[in-house]
């Protein structure tokens, strides 16, 4: 259970808006991990010891485990009974589906795996979303404006309304109150559409993909994105899971983790 | 490896447009099947060894799998093993995500798992899809209409150009040639937009859900959907998997499944 207001005093005890992004490949581990039976757990389990107390939140991107096969589910399972209670848990699984559909992946993020947030496709509208909105204290993150070039294809093409798609998006499942239980996903790479956004959805989280390896701007996004209550989780994946430097992988990631938390500081 | 004509040719030898869906749920199925440590996949296998034959294809809902964790993507995979290489298998998961994640997804579907096709979200445009493109004899299928009540939120709203989104769907993902990797998702709940549908794609293959418990019909779909190649999956889930009359399990699916194929047989 991990309300509104709870994540804001992490954030703020914390000075941090970091999320640490799990994306586990195997391909682009140090060799020690490459030998182990559980080599995607080995390694996440390694980066949240390292980064917990700098991070506010983990995202774990689910592909890097479902790639793997049953095998995969099972060190995603593990994986989750190990993140501190202090952290927020995000599945990036990106799922969305006609009702009946959606109440199987909903009961199981939230019920058997304990998650606290899932992120989700807004393309079908809110029937497909509303099992996610009915669990007490769990959040629903959904994509409004993603920080992939393709957001242009869709994402920000005009409305009749003379509106962006992406905001029609923010406007549909961010009335007065959703705050409580919904997040956006908006990439770091528009960050001259964040007054937009914060436009339209002054109170709510966003989950802010795209510093780093994408080329966000950390500052420009943190200026433009911040609101009153903190607002901004903003995930670094590749950036810590797989420094450029790494002359000791452990000391490197806990580098890069305190750094990104150390220039997030002077904000709060 | 399941071409464009091969599909087309495998309609017209059994005169059907049928896709069995397979959503196995225990709170639904018979009781013999509750007993079983695999009841998913022993429902499911029943489910095909007495349809396939009326089937042009299975449309198997990935949620009703992983929401049972590491077992049910064991019994997953097993069902996938066991489908005649008669049936086009489409995995309906409903993914999409930045490229390299969406790399994950495709080598495991389309390398590891070997199904011929998986329903994917269009939102955050062609490159969160470009990586289902690249596999030969494989096949992304893309949302545009879906069949549930919230297709009204974005799907059905206007554009700046006067299409409706689900239209710029279309024309995104359906561009000449891409018939032969690309089908999309057509809800036959919307029967009197069929027509502006094959006006933008004439040859595209339409996975057609919403035929039964959603209220769809079958002979308004087949006749403003079906195109000189057949052009037309049309899908039944619950329709054939839990039949209402139920006083033999087994005589009641084959006759679900015999039913929709005699239904369609004139149109051939």
């Amino acid at each position: 259970m991990k309300s509104y207001t709870h994540i804001q005093s992490e954030m703020l005890r914390k000075k941090s808006f970091l999320c640490v992004g799990l994306d586990p490949d195997p391909g682009k581990m140090p060799s020690e991990y490459k030998e182990s039976k559980t080599p995607l757990f080995d390694f996440c389990h390694d980066i949240v010891r390292w980064t917990f107390s700098y991070a506010v939140a983990f995202k774990i991107n689910v592909a890097f485990f479902e790639s793997h096969g049953p095998a995969g589910w099972q060190q995603l399972e593990k994986l989750i009974s190990i993140i501190p209670d202090e952290n927020l848990i995000i599945l990036d699984a990106k799922r969305a589906d006609i009702g009946n559909t959606s109440d199987q992946y909903a009961k199981y993020f939230f019920d058997t795996l304990q998650v606290d947030a899932v992120t989700l496709h807004p393309y079908m509208g809110k029937d497909s979303l509303d099992p996610f909105f009915k669990y007490p204290g769990k959040w629903a993150v959904i994509l409004a404006l993603t920080s992939n070039p393709g957001s242009a294809d869709l994402e920000l093409q005009a409305m009749l309304t003379g509106e962006l798609l992406y905001q029609r998006v923010l406007k549909l499942y961010g009335s007065d109150g959703t705050e409580q239980f919904v997040m956006f996903v908006c990439g770091a790479t528009h960050p001259s559409l964040f007054q937009d956004i914060r436009n339209i959805c002054p109170n709510h989280f966003l989950l802010v993909p795209g510093v780093g390896a994408q080329g966000g701007d950390l500052h420009e996004t943190i200026k433009a994105g911040k609101n009153a209550a903190g607002g901004l989780l903003i995930n670094v994946s590749r950036g810590i899971c797989y420094p450029k430097i790494t002359t000791q992988f452990k000391s490197d990631v806990i580098a890069q983790a305190a750094y990104y938390q150390q220039e997030m500081a002077p904000y709060f």
